[in-house]
């Protein structure tokens, strides 16, 4: 599925955030912050970008309901579940 | 979805073997087994678990595009896609 | 590490109610419940499993700083086996 | 914990790749990417932030058993937390 259009920007959005955290990491680390803190904010990242994905994921299914809808179904859609289905298994193993 | 026609006799199979991996726990546990290997069993029912989790995923998906497809789609699959990726964001914070 | 006298009997007494879980999704698979409801079984499941990881884990570590200590220990390494673990548990759920 | 004297290096540059990474994600989304490859790499940079939480867990905990060991300490705690800290990469895994 292509042209993000509606989430485009909450998507960039929230990568600029994850990028600023990802460099915080990098602050705390120089500063010898507390390891502890360090995995806290790990934690947070992590949690992010699942959130992210799991947008995509949703509307990437959701394109595949649509597409496939009022349509003699070929085997397209059938692909693109597998690949979805194979992308939850990756980041189930994340 | 309903009746797991196919898939049925396998999802049992494996959950019968998921229950027999529990009782084994029991046994370690019982039998004072060293602490990493109760780790590493109960990682394995997890994986066990999940594999499960992920073949219902799929034919849940599936069933939901097959289900659109050649209808004039009312909200029901939109409904189903997002219980769907409700459950997955549940499995991922596992 | 062996011999979890005192957490034992709530191993085990966790480990058969997740018994109980597995034998729940084998009735719901045969009466053909609904995909979403045994996923949210699961999810479940394996979050219980985690717990006990996470407690034998705790234990674990405890021991190894404990073992460590000698008899001329304080407070300190306690606590941040604590915060260790807890950390553990929030990447785990991330 | 403090001063990640001997692996800093190594952490800070792991995570300037994982801001790289993160950077590539809003490039991704910017070209229209298809879906099923931002999902996998953001499945990637999760792993290589699970990646940098556990070697600094890792470090956490052997800095306890060291502090707590004092003077008179032999190789077996090292080895416990080496095991323990494998048994979490496992059950992150699952």
């Amino acid at each position: 599925m292509r042209g993000y259009s509606i989430a485009k920007d909450d998507y960039q959005a929230r990568l600029r955030r994850i990028e600023g955290q990802v460099r915080g990491l990098q602050r705390m680390i120089d500063a010898d912050a507390y390891c502890i803190d360090v995995l806290t904010q790990i934690a947070s990242v992590n949690r992010a970008l699942q959130s992210v994905a799991l947008g995509l994921l949703d509307e990437h299914v959701r394109h595949c309901v649509t597409h496939a809808r009022g349509r003699d179904g070929h085997a397209e859609e059938t692909d693109m579940v597998d690949e979805a289905m194979q992308a939850v298994a990756r980041l189930l193993r994340t």
